[in-house]
């Protein structure tokens, strides 16, 4: 079958699986009048592949000659960097900035994984590779949907996994090997989709020592497997409603705890077991695929952003304002920037060495991400400010369409002359929910926080070349050479 | 009476008003499940006032010997400012952070139309001034809850009120003239607490010409008069929730749009009809009593928020990274900042000429506003990047308070050992309250925009003094003389 | 000759120009102490030429297969954008950040008019473009340096060329027409390296209105016409001292004030003269082809900026502090976004209409120099935070030079162990020089101003993407159509 | 004599000391072209102190009932502290922006020596506080200058006194001791105005452990002594011209390197002397009462600062574009704001326990110093962006007043009509001067560094008291209890 319609996408998901929301269990997570915003927009993976338009780029034929889901295929070259970034843009701009979430963030840990099993068998004789390939075929045969769990609850975050207190279970561990498979206990958490996904695939969140042996631990798992838990987070919205939600009624991530009570992976779904050594390799080799991610689609978030700023201004008459034709600059510049940093990332591309796959430029990827993170606040600022108070004081939209009230509001609440009312209220209602607190923490923490980008940045930066312009303007001569500076004719020039 | 008690507040707004919330007409603003959480907000200005530990503080002798709300009196001393301070202190740390607003905004208002009333009455002979001061002795005897209607709903910002169209009621103007009072229409909107008011204060939100006649007005009337429809603004949460929403939950300010049918107004309730030159003077005075006010409370805000910063860097055991410290440090000096310069305000007060009121420092009143609003957002960015993403994916607190999934939860949402897991999550639920869009959108536009500071700042600015200095270091001698730099020594000095 | 060698430049030089400095006419600008070092400066660009590892990057040969410099021939292909970025990058290395200006601004005035003289000559029936040509020619053919006369001394800045009081010479103007040619009259400021240059490449600095048609006027001079007076700048210093002044003692700019007393210029040099409704366009033009400069050695100059302050850090002893990885950190960020950036443009370039020309993305090239020049001073912030108060309270050279003080400084102006004292100064010396107001000042003002980039910004922002965005997002459909968002498939999507 | 004249305080220099400059041994530094600068500059403190209008403010009988310098005395109440501001201000606005510095900065070490001498007294039985007392006495009898020697050279920042290598002596220690006195060795740094002071007051700048007991050492010392050589940080300009640098001209701060070459220094001078617990709270000490300084003078700076940009955004016809009044909009605020902080600084000053000596808030200072440094380079890049070129490309006053260009410089470089052309090359060069690199070092790292206020500020913070009202909003009852918020009433009221 290989491409699943978003009906088969649905059905699929009505397999008992435990999750709970807003204090209830959830009997069936696809008529769950919120989870449904969740399903309908992962649905959109499969619409797109469905759609014709959009098949030649979205899907692609794999070795056996079927045509799957091009997202679930190792990148190999810039150009299949290059349209895997299409490809997260065509997502991004149809589900309002936020692309779908069947493949889209798991797909780099598949990639972590394939990277490091082969490290791991080289240096111990292992097996894990031959797993990881069985994986990737049989979610390609089945166009799975799955969900990537990273980030363990953590506990104190001053402890390594092993020096936890009270409990050991801070971070997901083996706590028992049998010979068919091991048993897992613990929780990773804001895991996007994942009651909404088929499978889960797990991997180690960081560097680990000797003593945490028991955690360095990646495999894959279906999410009805016994003894897993979803617990989804609060919704944003009680209802599905597109007028006063317009994102959050039609996107809901569903950052979800996962929890898992001693449930059985079969040995075939390991991917990393023990080898502590190479914990830390499986989390950096996810975030250098998965940096693609944000980098591509937040800028098409942002297009919608700086527009709803730049009608909003026009709604309310004040778009000649010198201040708001000031912020609209800024937004603008802060729109193609994180576009033109995302892209360059993807041209100027990194071959992982002992590998065929590439991914984005890190230092490249790690300053869009600094960049649109560190100045989301600002923007978010500037639109607040242009849009004025009537984003959180205008009146729910049940006021706007009850008929005792409609004629009321839609006289009074007008702006410009000629806009219709209703535009200026969803506009206002469009722009409270792309500067809700869940954007906010979204765009700082997703695809790793602020600081460590910081450390990342530091540690691939090109310090010596740095510092050889430093010393040649100086005129500091240290011994030391640097291929760019070393060779320069002498400055100012001698004897003329 | 004077004093009144919360019951006997609650019972005063049982009095038939038309309130919308929700797209409903609401029976009864008292015990609407939501308004609710605005009701018992607002009946804490009547609970302090009987709380014989704040008494002396909150409520004073009038000229008839009775004791009333201090707030219902004018302001005539440094003393009276600073103990007005203390109270608006004590009402934003009692309500975490949100002055209730029985009195709060409005008496800023009845202020503004004492001093504009008796300038209007001396350039035009009239006798509004009598009119302000039965209206102010009405609301002390009766301890009345009053809302100050200020902005307009405004149609395009860029026209004046009789410019606007296609309709001419975007500014509330007179419609009827009669023997024994005015018709009025049109719209006031982000007006807060207006359901939960006995009164509403109504005064033009901008200067006006001589073609905006009609607009120019300001008026009385109770909150059930005829034609009057209030419209809460769409609430923040569906239920007043403590544990998910410790701040929505409890302080709904309830921001209202107020349409005005063909509202009759009588006679002596009327503060200003007609005379256009004095119309904008009641909106700058306004806000000049009214600057104490957020100059005031945000600093209290800012104790939670910063507070909330720090004791979720310990739960989650990152207090000590240098980052955090940083960023805590921070947060304290915006913390205090805003309550130095604030109190600055305070103590270098105005008078009024032609008047015996006092008010804050304009010029740093809203150098405060300007300061706390233009640096909220970075705030915000601090306290998130902090607290990570649990603060928008925990699970809702019903999942947390249900027996199926409280074990897991308390289990694996713990932190630092020895922090109760309960308090973690409160803790991210709070800070997620904090950071909403609403709390933004209320900093930077409540007591006006960061636009409206800085024409301010720039209005009330010394320049001749800063050019003054400028001149004497450059040895530029140009005839102006300055009262301050014109006498200083010669320097460098001659023949030593 | 074609390529000249940097001694028969700087004969080129004896001319008998008048130039003043420092308040004297200088006799000989080729020896004097301070104009030498802008000599020896601009020379680099001869020096490269001729250096056998540089000349297949830097010359090419031209149509009549003369071998020339690159920079002097007309960039028809991206492949052209990217070469010229590697010449300005080779200079702007050698030359501690700054490319050598014997070329390197008025090449791109020379694109300017090679476009703008076709257009008018098309619409006029004018001869402009052969002028153009052959002086491209006569450049090429003696491998002329050339300054670009753009910036006028302005007067009021708020008034436009024929309105300036009380003369009418605050803009270069015609005073009167003969049959051979033009006599001109005016004051051109800032024209960066004018005392050692050749020749003099004239155009207006904005657009004009019909009134203003006598400042409507392109020409090139020799620099020693009569009636010319080129006045320089006060220098940064006032010897060449490579030690105290390591930047400011190699590099002089010598932004001019260039003064036309009733210069004649004969008709073959003169590339507009009337036409005011073209008069902007070079100047727009002139900004399109010179984007590429800043936005290339800007980025060089910040691998040296952040070098330095690695350095610096490194020899305090304080590299290992969490607040000064956390400000190389940054630096880092700032020094490759800036390269990522500035890159883009060229590889995204334009190709003018009507022509065979291409410049750098003009979007993209104003976004790369307002983000360098708005973030310079905090880098400025940065580098002195961790360079420590060393940087201005160091003593001269000449005290740690001179045998009486030279072992004490040696031994107490040491820094880390290991670190030659003299390392440390020098380097301090270094980061003096590159946090002066100068640097500062150039940053921001050179290459346009922060608000010429904003107005260019917003004028080439595609709103129409962007509204199309958010109006889909917020389910506006208000008959607007765009090619990327109205195609989309619907979302949510419906009947699942 | 008590109040000297400037003309015997400039005789009282010429006593042999040791000075070098520029790399030459300076003869008489009373003569000296550049330091004569430094010495017009401090001679102001005399010239006020006799000036017939400033005398009360600036003289004080002390208690033998002599007219001695306020400076001098110890400040017990708010308002010496209040009075001693007015000094301050004084001194500042009159030598444009920076206090002369005869006094300005040792007073405060005097008192911090005051202070802990009577510490160490108590606790070890010793006799310093004698030793202060004399020494005040010694300095009020005779109107004596002296400079704060307070920081080490220190060579390897991460290392303490005693760690440092390859030598001992980058703090200044004890290298022997006498039955007289003691020897010490070393050198201080950045020491402003030492060569033009009679005294020189040595502290340590840091906190200290037993290893390095040799280096926990305070005393005074003539500047003449033997073994002290007095090195000058290069000087900002080559001669005192007070056109082309109206601040570097006529304000030579002077900041010096000062070398112990085994000093003596009597026993009757020493403060301090090996009881190393004791060294951090002299340091600590001076801080505390030297934040008067910068957070009174940097206000008069920037009134200074701010008028120059408004003068010149007039001057060059740009006072009413939009984004020139934003920015002069903000420099009035940081402006004021300075002055505000600094000013509650003073009023809510702090009694030193175990003394009768009062400082500024510490946490206020520490605020303001931080708020005005942060904040610097964000001014200069505004008055850079208004002034526009001609602060750096302007030609020399050398030119303009040369006879042969005076006439083209006074027509071209003319602004605004009205405007004399001498006036606005004036405010050029003054903006120079005032965004130098000087002047950004200056801000930063004087009066303790960024880091250092964000440290105090952190160690000052009252995070219990933010806590409290955390938890109280969260609902979190944790045991802990708060003055502030633990007595409050309980919100949401109960039984309504």
């Amino acid at each position: 079958m290989a491409i699943k319609t978003p009906q088969q996408y649905i059905e699929s998901l009505k397999d008992g699986r435990v999750v709970f929301c807003n204090g209830e269990r959830v009997k069936d997570v696809t008529s769950h009048p919120i989870l449904k915003i969740c399903r309908d927009w992962m649905a959109m993976d499969y619409v797109l592949e469905n759609d014709p338009r959009y098949r030649d780029l979205i899907t692609e034929k794999n070795e056996e000659g079927e045509r799957v889901s091009f997202a679930l295929m190792p990148q190999r070259t810039r150009e299949d960097l290059r349209r895997l970034r299409e490809i997260v843009k065509l997502w991004a701009r149809v589900c309002l900035g936020k692309p779908p979430g069947a493949k889209f963030v798991a797909k780099d840990g598949l990639n972590a994984v394939t990277v490091v099993s082969q490290r791991i068998d080289k240096e111990y004789g292992t097996n894990y590779a031959k797993n990881v390939e069985a994986y990737r075929k049989y979610l390609q045969k089945n166009d799975l949907s799955f969900a990537m769990g990273l980030t363990d609850v953590k506990g104190d975050r001053s402890l390594r996994p092993s020096q936890q207190k009270p409990h050991q279970d801070y971070y997901v561990r083996i706590v028992e090997e049998r010979k068919d498979g091991i048993i897992v206990r613990g929780a990773k958490t804001h895991i996007s989709q994942a009651p909404l996904c088929n499978e889960l695939l797990i991997a180690p969140c960081r560097a680990m020592k000797e003593d945490d042996r028991a955690y360095a631990l990646s495999f894959a798992v279906p999410a009805n497997s016994k003894g897993i838990t979803l617990i989804s987070a609060e919704p944003e919205v009680k209802e599905p409603d597109l007028f006063d939600h317009p994102i959050a009624g039609s996107v809901f991530i569903n950052d979800s705890t996962i929890i898992f009570e001693d449930v059985f992976v079969p040995n075939e779904r390991i991917f990393l077991k023990g080898e502590w050594d190479f914990a830390g390799q499986v989390a950096y080799m996810f975030a250098n695929f998965h940096r693609l991610s944000a980098e591509t689609y937040k800028a098409m978030e942002l297009e919608l952003f700086t527009g709803a700023a730049a009608l909003m201004a026009e709604y309310n008459g004040v778009e000649k304002a010198p201040h708001v034709r000031e912020k609209l600059t800024w937004l603008v510049m802060f729109t193609e920037a994180v576009e033109i940093i995302g892209r360059s990332a993807c041209e100027y591309c990194v071959k992982e060495p002992d590998s065929d796959l590439v991914y984005p430029n890190p230092m490249y990827a790690n300053i869009c991400k600094f960049y649109f993170a560190d100045n989301w606040h600002q923007a978010t600022k500037y639109i607040q400010d242009i849009a004025g108070g009537i984003t959180v004081t205008c009146p729910s939209s049940k006021d706007y369409l009850n008929p005792e009230t409609h004629a009321l509001l839609d006289k009074y609440l007008g702006g410009k002359e000629g806009i219709p009312t209703e535009h200026r209220i969803r506009m206002a209602k469009l722009i409270r929910d792309l500067t809700s607190s869940y954007e906010d923490v979204l765009t700082i923490h997703a695809e790793g926080s602020l600081e460590a980008q910081k450390l990342s940045i530091f540690a691939l930066a090109d310090f010596n070349r740095y510092k050889a312009a430093a010393k040649r303007a100086a005129r500091i001569q240290d011994g030391t050479r640097d291929k760019v500076y070393s060779e320069l004719p002498e400055f100012p020039p001698k004897d003329l």
